[in-house]
């Protein structure tokens, strides 16, 4: 059954959102590639947005969350993260002079705990997976009275996501492309953009095929219970579409393609070999779908690939 | 004594290479970054030069030198080079279906040659410095008359090399900076920069303490021999500074200053925790100095570094 659903975040909340987190996150570069260079069928625009602060796009909707919150308390802010969002919550409490308790499953690598530790959080691992983590957390805002930034579930931390789009819209012409790839996790980061654009450009959702939370809420007309497995698992590793995100996505996201390890291995090395950059398996998954040919664009379609994520360890990309 | 000396490359020769030039290199993105982000005492433009073809700056000046020399001998190109100069050879080569002879010094990584060698040329490792290299490349040049493509000393690969700077200028305001900090290792990189502004800017060279020709340059009115080691010598280790370099440098370049290989190596820990680059000491050079205070900016000054250059194992930056 699918459920008539408005969209919890519009263009204006993104706006406001830009204003609210400008100067606290980086103007991420764009870069026009070629096909040839990477291997792929059309020239692309990447989008670099895994030189934002703590190497994912995760501040955005941090710090759109704690400042729209109004005052916090002095218990600070408490979240679950497999490590991407972790990392940004503790930044923003840094950032901001409140305190942060983080709580991180023991599938997330040992990488991003130390990096949510040395920004001066408490880290709690939780035995599991995400939702685990978050099930811990939850119960311990309640005896805290902290605010919890949630992932993904609050329309605050989508429009933060969505101000990438805005921000892409300043760095090129907003006629300058047909398309944008993007992964999804819990489906905050893909909300963001689609509800920026509202069906102006085509959002395309990528997802590893171990973890397809959007694909599957797309298929049964509603979020539902995905497994999840694999190499991306630590970034997007959802077991279900935000309620929020598929209030977004229900009315704007009509492509959604899935690429398995290898096709995100391959796009993590490819990026390596061809441009330098260290890229976690979420952060190149996107490009996966083009490289791979999960997503097949026609000959004249101008394409923006998201690369949102480069926290890992190089070892794991090089080697 | 100082001799007075005739810019051997101008503006105009600049703009001619980036019309050759066009399309075969990547336009590399710019980006903002405030002080506190990577303790340095002002904000900063970081042109991502490292995000060039084979991973440094080079493909621009071989591009030129090989497409102004007109046409090419079956014999095609040769060059002698610690790596980065090689593989921009190798891959100029390849794009334009050339033959490619690369001379590799015994000093440069494994990792720089094997990347020369996957790009299809043949490479030598020739026992000691890239001097040494240099020489057998250019006895070799005589027997098979191929164009040899030196790194650094003729105009047309210094005009090539500036043609970053005159991409930056139409990347942001002309107005928008004061000053460039950019690493030297035989000059030509240097100089391209200095050509293109004719003085309009301060350029600041930045050299290893332990291989600074151009210091010494300044320091004797013209190119003297100095000794070459260090962290940064299989990128920047020349002997002397190139004569096409210093005419340009000895009007243009009124600042020269060196940093030692801890704090090279500290600005490379810095771009990869707070970046996620990874840079080759080289690269990372002219940040160092601005991190170290081995140049002290004004508290109103606008600058940019360049960081150049990414061929490095990232396990010596990360581990």
């Amino acid at each position: 059954m699918t459920v008539a659903v408005t969209p919890a975040v519009s263009p204006n909340d993104i706006r406001a959102a830009a204003q609210r987190i400008a100067g606290r996150v980086r103007v991420t570069p764009i870069m026009r590639v070629a096909a040839s260079e990477l291997d792929l069928p059309v020239d692309v625009t990447l989008k670099l947005e895994l030189l934002q602060h703590v190497g994912s796009f995760k501040p955005r909707g941090a710090f759109n969350r704690v400042l729209a919150a109004g005052p916090i308390s002095a218990a600070g802010l408490i979240a679950a993260s497999g490590g991407n969002h972790g990392a940004a919550v503790a930044f923003v409490a840094r950032a901001l002079g409140l305190r942060a308790e983080i709580f991180v499953p023991s599938s997330s690598p040992p990488m991003k705990r130390d990096r949510i530790a040395a920004l001066g959080a408490t880290v709690h691992v939780i035995d599991g997976l995400y939702d685990d983590a978050q099930a811990v957390a939850t119960e311990q805002q309640a005896k805290t009275g902290a605010l919890l930034v949630h992932p993904f579930e609050h329309p605050d931390i989508v429009a933060g996501q969505g101000t990438m789009s805005y921000e892409l819209e300043t760095q090129m012409s907003p006629d300058g492309f047909d398309t944008m790839l993007v992964a999804t996790g819990g489906g905050g980061f893909t909300a963001g953009q689609a509800a920026w654009f509202e069906g102006r450009k085509r959002i395309v959702s990528v997802e590893p095929i171990t973890s397809q939370c959007l694909n599957a809420a797309r298929l049964a007309g509603e979020p539902v219970e995905v497994t999840v497995a694999g190499l991306a698992s630590d970034s997007l590793g959802a077991r279900r579409l935000g309620a929020v995100a598929w209030s977004v996505v229900h009315p704007y996201v009509a492509h959604s393609v899935t690429v398995d390890d290898n096709a995100i291995r391959a796009a993590q090395r490819l990026l390596w070999d061809r441009l330098r950059l260290i890229v976690e398996p979420g952060g190149a998954t996107a490009l996966a779908a083009l490289h791979s040919g999960a997503y097949v664009p026609e000959a004249s379609e101008r394409i923006v690939v998201v690369v949102c994520g480069a926290n890992c360890d190089p070892a794991t990309v090089t080697g």
